[in-house]
């Protein structure tokens, strides 16, 4: 079906435009206009494959949690421990490529606050987000439903707070990954007494 | 002096009404035009106060955080426990005026990853905020600057990373507190064996 996968794929790239507009000028920098002269097509050809900015703007933040499930779902073969790292530890920005990603995941946070079609998205993410976590925590240490969750929350806010200080704060991202790694072996008692 | 009064009592109405659009449609919302209707004046008037739509933007940040140095030098005969801890738990909406403050700061933390101008004032306030902490744990504990300024991060990003769950993942602003409490007394040693 080789039209589908053209379909698709011409979506994809017209997305990754999308992206790197909203990295270099907020999610308030796009409209139709904008990210078509970064795709190098026309505002006409865009409309072929998404009807409005809000349509286009739904499906970036779509794509964006689908590659990051995808990511996560090639860890299937490792640890608890590691799959639990994957988590915390892939959002923080060490390559050119994963800070614009991250960027533009801040980008759809913020605008999760005003809009409610973006917030439904992202709250449903986060949500799936810790329950894997809380999965890997109960299979390296006998813990509740609840406190799993507890731990898996505090983990993943963790992640958050230092991926916004390596973005505006100015700290290091290798250190960023050290605290998070030392946060998993306490928290899977590699390190307890 | 009270035109100087007036002019100050002026400014800081204007920057009010700032919040509530950013508050409602994010700061790609922001026009001179559409503050000065929220704050029932004419844009000439607000030109009076702001050149521009850019220095409003700008004039709003640093009252926001000129007001939470405020409440912050309010506790200064408070213990080092609790100093810390109202850093923490300040941004934690519990109220709609609290969620509207954080609201905006996320907003422009947001704002920060493509606009050099606000990164600039949000890392300086970030690093005066983590001096403070590390301050505070110094007074509670025998630990050294790096590891003190350590910790300080950690505490503070977990803050920012429960304040967005509230924010956007659900997450309850009482729950979030008692968290960022039980982490200020496992630092302070006061559930140390």
């Amino acid at each position: 079906v080789p039209r589908i996968v053209d379909h698709e794929q011409r979506r994809a790239e017209i997305v990754h435009a999308l992206w790197q507009v909203i990295a270099a000028r907020g999610i308030e920098g796009v409209s139709l206009r904008v990210v078509a002269q970064a795709a190098g097509i026309s505002t006409g050809r865009i409309q072929h494959y998404f009807r409005s900015r809000e349509a286009l703007v739904l499906a970036g933040l779509d794509l964006l949690i689908r590659r990051a499930v995808a990511a996560y779902e090639n860890t299937a073969g490792a640890t608890p421990r590691d799959r639990l790292l994957h988590v915390l530890v892939q959002q923080v920005p060490r390559t050119e490529p994963g800070r614009i990603g991250v960027t533009v995941w801040y980008a759809y946070l913020a605008t999760a606050l005003t809009d409610a079609g973006v917030r439904d998205i992202l709250s449903e993410a986060l949500r799936v987000g810790e329950a894997e976590c809380a999965g890997h925590i109960q299979a390296m240490r006998d813990v509740d439903d609840g406190e799993a969750h507890a731990m898996a929350r505090r983990l993943l806010a963790l992640s958050d707070g230092l991926t916004l200080r390596v973005l505006v704060g100015g700290l290091d991202a290798d250190r960023a990954v050290a605290t998070l790694q030392a946060e998993v072996d306490a928290v899977a008692g590699t390190d307890a007494p």
